[in-house]
């Protein structure tokens, strides 16, 4: 009997299943399709604002994408590198081939994983607690735990124009049937959505002369804290261009052929991701589009068109694809497309993503209501992470809101009413600039190291470079530094000269000084800092610790503020009906959504400070 | 608009675009799922008896799969080494993953080749030729001719005991709807066929010290003819392991709930190819049939179970797997099965490969009725040799019995009635010692010459191949060697010696001489030879004709015979009804196969040789 049965080898089930394996759970894995672990469905790239953050916290949790986006990618961006430290966001393309090949080798070479090309079509319980999935053949396997992640196959449909075909992923993908409606019966409600993709084109078709490039970092930065090795990657460049008033015109020609706008499409669309369609109507002022060109791989001609996604009929594709500067020729390889899916309204599952239904079985990934790969890896991290920790009856890993944007994730997904595709986005984290994809490690690397994820070298690298870090901290307040040394580098950087001994903290705050240039400018001060450490990204942490100081220390008090309120847990079993004095919009949703603190409680929309002030008295605090 | 559109980027469909669009034709290649190209749908294994010399012939004709063999094997075997040279046959394993992605990149990189992930469900015609091809979406796409290569897709249902599930080649595979009954519109005669496949097994629960290794020859060669380096490759090695009684019971059990003994599965299955349930009720009395564990690639845990192809209950399968020595604690990562499909009765086509129904339309591969990769891609190679020459006003490549095994294959397509998988053995060739694996060039190279297939350099090295061979050939009839050097030889052998002067003719053709015994025997020969060439190659040439000299004669004499036969063309319009003197079953034959030449009509079963005397005068020869 498998200790977790994970189905579905997508972005999600991948991390369950090698997190839960490395923790030393025994493992089964059934998908649909082996050749297609870990495929991205659509953009060929991860990371990005949010997105990368969250792909650096999973890596400093044990999991695997960082080093497989390393291992596989084609172009490595730091985004934002103008904006300050919480808004720097790493971006990679990725070669879609290599890297599904890569992860699908990472998980063969797992010991504690078993592969099954099978379909799950039911769970079966015994006791209220999962006991086994139920494949396509009727078979049975047995398991004491499960994670459910299965993307956007549960009913898929696809749509072009005013044509829909069955689809998991793509037409030549079947969806899962039955399965949702098993899930149904045991209580579960499910909704729709829907996500979509662009038209993939031929680069050969392009005219790169009216095309602007855009190459990757000179000195490109790995995702994963591990160092894998990215420094000499052979980069390949992608290229922009955009929509045109002659592209919007064609387009508004399929409008009424468009499966969006004819309420052909039932499922609710990703605000954040829109179609080139909706773009065009919600920003009818708008002239142009940025439409970006990212090829799929080191040594293929696909490429796919960021920012153009669509389901309008095809000859509108291509028609509108032509319309763009440098695409005149354009062939395209397949069409945009819609696709509708089943999710499970996320209230219905715990932090620690177990469902509230059925014990033993958890949620992961889009079937939650999330969009994206690096959302979907992060829930089967966790999922992993917390079957495992079930198993062993200890408690569940709950990261805070201020632990990680994997806290916020989650939090958001058991606290909101996510009607629409939850995309994870910087304004969603109310500690930002706690959160920021630099000091993933520190964060989180004593969560790796209690669930087992990590081994003990990686910790103490880790717990190492938090001791430089204190250690350069004290030291940048203790450095006194004489007005003649600061006054050269101030002068350079259009300073007003400085009369007294600085402090090398006083001269770090000044706007533009960089820890290096201090370096540079007081020997004896490099002299002892070299003492320490000679390691770049501690002198970034310091910089940023001391630049940021006083934001820092802000958030942190009310990240601990909050923290208390998330201390009081409520009972799975409290009556909210027995409770006279809350609100009945409060009532309502405290009882549909069933926070598992006051803290997730008082996030609830509809739930007012007043219904929290009453709810604190009755649990006696 | 395109010179050829070619539908399904199976083995058919790729050596179909390849060989057209190397000879200039502008091809677009539709595939339902591009990053499926080239995929092996059962065994990973490329060659074999018949089969690895269709391979070499490929290759002579300048395709593709030899090449792609040779990068991607991970083990290489010559069979039947111990028999005569007409037996021997390379075989290869292969890395199934890195097989597809060989073969995607050789068409991305060919510039005549676009790529268009859809999928085709009609085709246009008007005049009665073809005019275009109709997508999902009712998309029509214009070209001058058209070949269809769909494989096992058309109507795909497979089955797995008592279940069964839409597929086109696995469940995760949807099949295609709606061609076959678009080409029934048009008067073509479909039927339907059935092959299936074993489980796959997680290699890492074999117990090895209970199977037998087989390992690859340590001096591996290279299928191509252009010498693609695999002499130094990293080998993997297979495993034999057998059924045993208690295999043979489980197995029975499960006959009530076979898809196949239950009249449930309706399609015709491959003789040769029998499922393990198939061979325990034709062979009752065996005990015991080998069974072949071979890896899928160089890194993955999938291994494939040659020769349990079944498709019995799922928890059959498992059983009877753990009943075989060595696999007591096996993991199945899937199930096999059968699975259904629709064909084309290949009485339909031209030797060419156009159909008779409508002009400008080609079919190859599974879709004619044939199992096999090697078979599907020589008839895609000859298909877009063909569509090519068409367009250019050409006579078609029609390759004879006595050229090719690939002739032989398309001979026996049209000429035979195939109401079952039709699979090549050397047995099906009448003159298999011409069609040797190792002469497929010296055979080939002019046909490929002819059509633009290969470039001057090759043919030139192929030309003078053939040079050097007569040169050596006429050197060892003129060489006389002397009693004393010729009997050291024969001494060693066990011959008899011999007291006259020897041409080396006459040793060569004794028992157990070989060309290299005979160079290291007589030094001056030895020297005259080298004068000429010291290619290995060159002297197993020379061995082989002069060692079969008499049976070589032979059957070059019976070729020409039958030759004469094949260059009386019987007309495409000829009136087999006005005839008088026709036996009652010849007639109807002719009427339903309509032969192209004399020949062919003496080769279809029920036609006699008095019909062919009656046909020859009213054709008046
Ligand atoms: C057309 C399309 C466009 C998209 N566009 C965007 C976008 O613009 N932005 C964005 O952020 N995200 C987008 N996404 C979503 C993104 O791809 C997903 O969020 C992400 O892949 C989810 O990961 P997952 O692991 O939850 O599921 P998936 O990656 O979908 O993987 C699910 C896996 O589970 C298997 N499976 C499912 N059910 C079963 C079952 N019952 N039994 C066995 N196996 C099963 C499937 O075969 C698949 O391998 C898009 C998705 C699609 C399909
Ligand atoms: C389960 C199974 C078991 C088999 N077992 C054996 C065996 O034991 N021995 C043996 O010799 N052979 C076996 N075969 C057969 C062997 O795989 C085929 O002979 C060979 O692959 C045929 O090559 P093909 O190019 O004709 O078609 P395929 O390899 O089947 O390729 C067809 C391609 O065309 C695409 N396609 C089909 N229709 C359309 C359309 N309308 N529009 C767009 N794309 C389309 C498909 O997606 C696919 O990529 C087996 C096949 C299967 C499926």
């Amino acid at each position: 009997m498998y200790d977790i049965i994970v189905t579905g080898a997508g972005h999600a089930g991948c991390e369950a299943a090698l997190s839960a394996a490395r923790m030393g759970s025994s493992c089964l894995l059934i998908s649909s399709d082996l050749t297609a672990i870990a495929r991205m469905s659509c953009n060929p790239a991860i990371g990005g604002v949010a997105k990368g953050q969250i792909t650096r916290e999973i890596d400093a949790l044990g999991g695997e994408m960082a080093k497989a986006i390393d291992a596989t990618g084609i172009q490595f961006r730091m985004l934002n590198r103008s904006k300050g430290p919480a808004m720097h966001s790493p971006r990679a393309q990725a070669d879609r081939t290599l890297y599904s090949l890569y992860m699908r080798n990472v998980i063969e070479k797992e010991a504690n994983i078993d592969l099954l090309q099978d379909t799950v079509v039911g769970i079966e319980c015994s006791g209220g607690a999962f006991s086994g999935v139920r494949l396509m053949s009727g078979r049975i396997i047995n398991g004491r735990t499960a994670i459910l992640s299965c993307g956007t196959f549960l009913n898929g449909l696809i749509h072009i124009g005013m044509n829909h075909y069955a689809g998991g992923r793509t037409i030549a993908e079947p969806p899962v049937y039955g399965l949702t409606e098993d899930l149904v019966k045991y209580g579960f409600a499910a909704g729709r959505l829907k996500t979509g993709t662009p038209a993939r084109i031929d680069a050969r078709s392009v005219e790169y002369d009216l095309v602007e490039e855009q190459s990757g970092d000179p000195l490109p930065i790995s995702f994963s804290f591990r160092n894998t090795p990215v420094i000499n990657r052979h980069q390949i460049s992608c290229f922009v261009t955009k929509t045109t008033k002659a592209t919007h015109e064609i387009l508004k020609k399929g409008f009424d052929r468009s499966p969006l706008f004819s309420g052909k499409v039932q499922g609710i669309g990703p605000r954040y991701c829109p179609s080139i369609e909706d773009k065009i109507c919600r920003f009818p002022d708008k002239d142009s589009h940025h439409i970006f060109l990212e090829p799929e791989g080191f040594d293929t001609n696909e490429m796919y068109v960021n920012g153009f996604s669509t389901s309008l009929p095809e000859e509108i594709q291509l028609e509108a694809l032509q319309s763009l500067p440098g695409l005149r020729n354009v062939k395209m390889i397949r069409p945009g497309y819609a696709i509708e899916y089943d999710y499970f309204f996320p209230y219905q599952i715990n932090r620690s993503l177990e469902t509230k239904l059925v014990k033993n079985l958890f949620f992961a990934g889009q079937i939650n209501g999330t969009s994206g790969y690096e959302e979907a890896a992060a829930q089967g991290l966790i999922a992993g992470i917390n079957a495992t920790l079930l198993l062993r009856g200890r408690a569940p890993l709950h990261l805070k809101r201020s632990d990680a944007y994997i806290g916020v994730l989650i939090d958001d997904l058991v606290t909101k009413e996510t009607n629409e595709p939850y995309r994870m986005f910087t304004s969603s984290a109310e500690h930002r600039l706690l959160l920021r994809h630099d000091n993933a490690d520190i964060r989180l690397c004593h969560h790796a190291k209690s669930a087992g994820l990590i081994d003990a070298d990686t910790f103490s690298d880790c717990t190492n470079k938090k001791r430089l870090i204190d250690t350069l901290n004290q030291l940048c307040l203790d450095t006194k530094i004489k007005p003649d040394v600061a006054n050269t580098l101030l002068a350079g950087l259009g300073h007003p000269p400085v009369t007294t001994t600085q402090s090398a903290v006083n001269l770090l705050k000044k706007p533009g000084v960089h820890f290096h240039m201090l370096l540079e400018s007081a020997l004896s001060f490099k002299e002892s800092v070299y003492a320490v450490t000679d390691d770049p990204l501690v002198f970034e942490q310091v910089e940023i610790d001391l630049k940021y100081e006083g934001y820092l220390k802000r958030d942190l008090l009310m990240a601990e503020k909050i923290l208390r309120l998330d201390l009081h847990e409520i009972p799975a079993s409290f009556r909210y009906d027995h409770v006279t004095g809350l609100s009945n919009e409060g009532r309502e949703k405290l009882m549909k959504l069933r926070p598992e603190t006051i803290g997730q409680a008082s996030r609830i929309l509809g739930v007012s400070p007043s219904d929290i002030s009453v709810l604190m008295i009755r649990l006696g605090r």
